[in-house]
């Protein structure tokens, strides 16, 4: 039997896990799932007969070169800042290697060491970065195939709730870290390109220059820029594109509220509060506005921000109960954005029966003898429950069906690679449709940012 | 004679060299002044008979040692990050040193083998810090000797420039570092006390959250919040103090328009804009704006930041030309802070006639016998031309006072310390009399921020 070795049976490990168990009769496969916490790994083997689960500590050295040596091949679904280590025990003992992490520059550097080797090790290859990436290059490559020259490229991914089980103000759960979620946007200006310029968002401004989306049967959405919107443009091959914007969507409203926090201050992890641990909610607000004898905090954060009181955010912040002098902080030496996630985590966790979704959505822009044209292609998913969530789907599946692929040698070229080459997509695409993960495509009338190329 | 060796011959050394020099006879010294450019240190001294110009680069170990064990006491004007070799040869050769720089860590760490030798080192005897450590210092020790205890500190300084100079519509010109003054107020929030309750501001609402200040005869100044009010609080010995806060002073008006900049990202010192060379103002402005092919960048600008037309903070953006599409930026590989420093630098540079003004104010609420009472006191000091500076002046006088006081053992503490002591700031608070350096103190009514203790 083929062993493939997983480390982490965490969150986004179910589907993973589940798909490589059911086509392991079929495929002659042994799936040994290592996970510090061996009830993590146990839970996702459940019985199955080619499945083993294993206690793996990647910092214990020894048990973890001994597990990869006996695989075939590795999956690592830990921590990304993780990854590396495994990732040199690969080259050691010429394993190939996948994950759903952004290439970091210490992988980078060992893409002469595998490619050496003859060993693929795929990064980048669960929904975003994953399914962003494979989607968009095939509709790119159609598009350069019948001689088309590609003029804009818009790409939004957004991890939301799914419409039954959306019940706040916000439209939004927490469906992964919500610390990432917390410090979002955050460091350098967000950059990127529209018509040949290009365009900076300070931070505390990211969240009032939003742009609509619609979804046919999902209505309308909005998205905030990423920061860094020109990372793929030489790997896609864009050089010359005119605009290029990678944004992350949210449902409409979502973020002129969260802006009021970015204003305030509480988003901050820079620095510590005084006395943290003892502050109520409503302490922790106070704390960012001015001091008063006479006015109640509600007003001043009112005055502040310049927010009526009929103004839907303000329901959403006391929607949060944001203003309770009775819930306390309870966290000792904490930054704003620690307690801001405290207060959130409150509201926005998952009930035992909701559902989470993964929206994407692609503009593809292009020139074809003289004319304007685009494409508009989305995608829908939603989860199942709170183990097989839309996110776990979304990020296992492409990584299963790339280690099974490698595995049989249908992905062959060596070296450290992100998805976007026909061999890897196409077929994965191909296969993600039999899971309900499907993109639409359709033309629509070219608009960009300037139709009469004034 | 008594040889005092000056280090550095910049903007700041002016005032602090002929000090010295008009005092030399009487008190038998000879100012040695060492520059990197001998040409500075020569316009400095002149051709006083106990004065000498020597090449001094305080990176070549020979001649920073041979210089330092030649004297009998060693001023650094030096930029901050430079004292430290300064000052551990000083340890070396046991002189003492002044600075009227801030206490770094590393100077700090000096502190034991400075008393160790008995040599005093005296820091942060400027203007910001220097005069205002004394002049607070002077009242609170007042207050406290009469059995007052202090409730509430507030301190304000401003470097503008004098009303008869004042001549553009932001009421400011650059009289010190400019990039300093781009770059201010940027970090972690600005944290202050405001009766009893910690308050924090983060940048990006810094220059909406000012205070209004009167000085009689100069009229209405405001402030904004320095980023750490509480630096002196323990060595002040106001660790029970309900109020403490410490400003910097503009023109009213200066900061909702300087908030500008803040919102669309231009002050932002941490990247570099893409091909920021070739960039006219106007295209520089347009950077941080959505891309539109009808609007104006004017109209853009407008619409994101809700300024109206009759706004004065219209007036002052038009005042600095920053929609010139002739002007360029021609600075390779710029910060947006690097690209606004320069739009600035061609309006707010002084001319050749024009003067300075450094203003201070002081708040101090104290009880007394179950009363509370409030002394306001306030200094106003403007400059002579453009050598002999405001800036110059009371950076200069404080630091050339405290190093013949310490030559003629009038300063004897030994250790790394800063102007707030009798022994100091008594004599040096009036000596500056002379010079036109004085405060006003007036007792006023008790305000604070809860006059009803409600």
């Amino acid at each position: 039997m083929r062993k493939i070795l997983v480390i982490g049976a965490g969150k986004s490990a179910s589907f993973l896990i589940k798909y490589l168990l059911e086509k392991s009769n079929k495929e002659d496969l042994h799936i040994i799932v290592g996970d510090i916490n061996i009830q993590n790994a146990r839970k996702l083997v459940s019985d199955h007969e080619n499945g083993q689960a294993i206690t793996l500590d990647i910092f214990s050295n020894q048990s973890r070169k001994d597990a990869i040596e006996n695989a075939d091949i590795v999956v690592s679904m830990l921590p990304a800042r993780y990854h590396i280590e495994v990732a040199k025990d690969c080259i050691t003992y010429g394993k190939h290697m996948v994950t759903a992490s952004y290439v970091s520059n210490e992988m980078e550097d060992l893409d002469k060491a595998a490619k050496n080797k003859g060993l693929v090790f795929m990064n980048e290859i669960g929904v975003d970065p994953g399914i962003d990436h494979m989607s968009a290059m095939k509709v790119i490559d159609e598009i350069r195939s019948k001689g088309g020259k590609m003029k804009l490229f818009e790409s939004f991914t957004g991890g939301l709730v799914a419409p039954e089980s959306d019940n706040n103000l916000w439209n939004y759960k927490f469906t992964w870290n919500p610390r990432n979620v917390v410090l979002a946007g955050q460091g350098s200006a967000a950059k990127f390109l529209q018509e040949g310029t290009y365009k900076y968002i300070p931070y505390h401004r990211l969240f009032r220059r939003t742009e609509f989306l619609e979804i046919e049967g999902y209505g309308r959405f909005e998205a905030y820029a990423n920061r860094d919107s020109l990372k793929y443009q030489s790997a896609y091959g864009m050089e010359n594109i005119k605009t290029l914007y990678r944004g992350t969507m949210r449902r409409v409203g979502f973020s002129r509220a969260w802006n009021v926090f970015v204003q305030l201050g509480m988003t901050d992890d820079s620095y510590h509060l005084e006395d943290s641990e003892n502050m109520s909610y409503r302490d922790f607000v106070n704390a960012f506005l001015p001091y008063s004898h006479t006015d109640s905090v509600e007003l001043k954060f009112r005055h502040q921000l310049k927010i009526d009181q009929d103004d839907i955010v303000w329901d959403k912040l006391e929607e949060l109960d944001i203003f309770s002098d009775t819930k306390k902080v309870e966290l000792k030496n904490a930054t704003p954005a620690q307690i801001l996630q405290k207060i959130l985590m409150d509201s926005w966790m998952l009930e035992d029966d909701d559902k989470d979704m993964i929206v994407m959505y692609h503009k593809f822009g292009y020139e074809l003898t003289g004319k304007m044209h685009q494409i508009d292609s989305t995608m829908v998913v939603k989860g199942e429950d709170q183990t097989y969530t839309a996110m776990a789907k979304t990020v296992g599946l492409p990584v299963a069906m790339a280690t099974l692929a490698i595995l049989n040698e249908k992905i062959t070229t060596p070296g450290v690679q992100i998805p976007i080459y026909k061999e890897v997509y196409e077929p994965i695409l191909e296969e993600l449709k039999n899971y309900g993960i499907e993109f639409t495509e359709k033309d629509v009338p070219y608009l960009g940012y300037n139709p009469l190329n004034v």
